[in-house]
């Protein structure tokens, strides 16, 4: 891996969230680093705010939700996978009044894991779970998704 | 509960979103029903999609989200108290391909508990489980959500 490598993970999940994720794009999501096993995205406040001039928890949930899409792409082989998600779980533990920068790693033995079962089964779930902070570094929620990594026309 | 009540419920609960949370009015989710212990909103798959030709999580949890708002307004004294959500699991369960229906109910011993609560201590926590079907009845989605209902200026 090269810097520019890395970057050209980020582009290519910011180019998938303009050309394929219109609401989430709409709200202002991008990904700031992807890598295989990490990915970073962020969020502004400026037009994601409620009626308590914090973030609305929709918009939250989004931010940490595309983390498992953004981290498949630089961590699994995305031209024989895609994944999707399952479920996931959201806690709300302090108000988002700042951007938001939500941040996911698997370790390298769990890649090997998902890697080997995708390739046996065509399919391998996986477990992401995401800090999102504001620009302070508080912790405003963390999420526990479950994705599933699928086999393209298996 | 007159039916004129009712629908003034929902109309509020719309006014809200399109005035407080310009996010969620965006995706156009809307409330069609709301009333004492009792709430349904739905949402347009159109402009709501992802490269699946389904709809994107992120809606899918917002039209399951704003049920715990839309019946709070109904079923509490919106006067007294504001509902916050401190967290929300959900299952996707199959594709959402259509317009989505989300509906939540909570039954009248629940509400007299969590309004004397409410009462005794200015907030009090209640449990909110949506379900989320497509035109075909088909459920989609399953939400539980976290609620808490606080005192205004308490």
């Amino acid at each position: 891996m090269t810097d520019s490598d890395e970057a050209s993970y980020a582009d290519l999940g910011n180019a998938g969230l303009e050309h394929l994720l219109p609401v989430v794009h709409g709200m202002g999501v991008r990904f700031t680093e992807s890598e295989p096993g990490r990915c970073v995205a962020v969020v502004p406040i400026e037009g994601n705010g409620n009626h308590f001039g914090a973030m609305y928890a929709g918009v939250l949930f989004t931010v940490g939700e595309v983390l498992g899409g953004g981290l498949a792409i630089s961590t699994f082989d995305s031209s024989a996978y895609y994944p999707l998600v399952k479920g996931l779980d959201i806690r709300f533990l302090k108000p988002a009044t700042t951007d938001i920068t939500a941040t996911a790693s698997i370790d390298p033995d769990t890649v090997a894991k998902v890697t080997a079962m995708a390739e046996e089964n065509g399919k391998a779930d996986f477990v992401l779970e995401a800090e999102l902070t504001d620009t302070n570094g508080v912790v405003v929620a963390r999420t526990v998704g479950d994705y599933q990594l699928r086999s393209i026309g298996r």
